[in-house]
């Protein structure tokens, strides 16, 4: 039974799990530990754990579950950091969005522990100690990417805990989910970024008209173009390979929509554009998004929570 | 003075249109005509103008000001039908989302009216005559691009209906409009067409796959994607030579990218990242969008409206 849970990392993810486990399960003592001591400070004073401690042995130190909550490239540095604190019979898990890569490095660092990789597909575009928030899991996956010999019971309580927290646990092969994210969230996240490079690089229209007329797109790419760049850059250079097959394909879609409009072929666009609303239909039946007009936008205010 | 509006046309631009002069001036009268039978019913169920008639000419007849409300690549035949009842004093308008090509085709099918071209760069990724509602433009920009020899009171008539909707206008060359519009609006819609064509045609990765783990950037992208298909085919005809310039920008900056990721160059992609938060900011800042987490989209119930 999992009884204490230590995070390691206490951004948007962390903070989040933290909120979340002590709303929905209060029986388990709750322990983090965050690099940066303004972070620290920050998470104390929000009380994203029931414990901010000063080192991540001594928030590991008594832990049954550890949850890696860094950017994918600093996985291993955290887990050799964390090593030899460890009790022997605490499973380490992470949120990371890449797995493969991530998977293999903690292999590396703690070779004497049990590893349960896991990706909750939940986020939003901010980042830090204060963009955290208990609800963040519900009604989304999380995918647990185990070795084909994890013990069972193991793997029952990490997919326990999760659903706890309101997630759905799907379990996946570590390079399947690499090409399903590279495809649902890695490829998007690069596409929006270098459409808002673009826009901001333009001479002959303004940054300042870009930001004016955002409403008629632009700005839903600006949304996932503000991401954490660190926690970004990682997941590129960690999934790699997937992403760049991904960008492939995608740039040789493109190609042939070029073609059909420098050729003024109507019925190409036409038969794309009928094509991609039926996805979009199943997205919001089966709850991932919202379709109200605007999301509803327009009728609130806006919260400055920064 | 503006005492009655034809509107051409009753999607969801139409329809919006429709309500919202109801909505702010209830004084002006309002007709309205679609080529759909079957719109024209639905329009006069949800009583989207005063009048749907049952012809152009019929609508137009008593009209100040024509709004012609269908996809760009129907602007010209939609103004030759209702040319020979137009008053001689009437105002043509539109709503449509490229100018140039728009404003000759609008010049050349009435020559002896006034035409004021606009765009009110607003909208959802519904369509048809159940999709408007009457806050559609408020807060929202609307573009008129009229000659430079157009009369100041006519310009300032249909600015100040505009501005009765809620919308704040700008008067802008209608080239120069269309290159920003195919920075902000155009381009950022072929790009999500495209990827959400690529998902849907992978052989690795399921279609249930990316529904399912959407919320990790993709869904974003569906729903510009959902747009209506003929607004869009239209205008990507419509406004061709800037959407290629724009799109061959964009995929410099792809390519870029794509290198970097193969160099494992995590500083290009770091620096890239960063400066894009800072447009995110400023259209927040602006009240172009919410920044609400998940634009509070896991905390309600999905109004179907359909």
């Amino acid at each position: 039974m999992i009884q204490c849970v230590a995070i390691i990392g206490l951004g948007l993810l962390g903070g989040s799990v933290g909120l979340a486990l002590q709303e929905s399960l209060p029986q388990v003592a709750t322990t983090g530990y965050d690099a940066d001591p303004s972070v620290r400070e920050q998470a104390a004073e929000r009380g994203l754990v029931g414990t901010v401690c000063a080192s991540a042995a001594e928030a590991v130190k008594h832990a049954d579950l550890v949850i890696l909550c860094v950017p994918v490239g600093a996985m291993e540095a955290a887990a050799r950091e964390m090593a030899h604190a460890l009790p022997q019979h605490a499973i380490v898990s992470d949120v990371g969005s890449s797995k493969a890569t991530v998977g293999e490095a903690l292999g590396r660092a703690l070779p004497d522990h049990l590893v349960i990789p896991a990706h909750p597909v939940a986020g939003t575009e901010r980042s830090g100690p204060d963009a955290g928030f208990a609800s963040l899991f519900r009604n989304r996956w999380c995918i647990l990417t185990p070795a084909p010999d994890a013990p069972e019971q193991a793997v029952a309580d990490v997919s326990a805990l999760w659903e706890s927290l309101g997630a759905t646990v799907e379990i996946m092969d570590p390079v399947h989910h690499d090409r399903v994210l590279a495809v649902t969230s890695h490829l998007p996240h690069l596409i929006a970024y270098t459409i808002v490079g673009t826009a901001s690089d333009l001479e002959e229209v303004t940054r300042g008209e870009v930001i004016k007329y955002s409403a008629g797109g632009f700005r839903d790419f600006t949304r996932i173009a503000a991401s954490d760049p660190t926690m970004w850059r990682d997941v590129f250079l960690a999934n790699r390979e997937a992403v760049l097959e991904m960008l492939g394909r995608f740039t040789e879609d493109l190609t042939a929509l070029q073609r059909a409009i420098r050729n003024s072929d109507g019925d190409t666009l036409f038969d794309l554009f009928t094509r991609t609303r039926a996805i979009r239909r199943s997205i919001v039946e089966q709850g991932q998004d919202d379709e109200r007009a605007d999301f509803g936008r327009s009728d609130h205010a806006i919260d400055n929570r920064d």
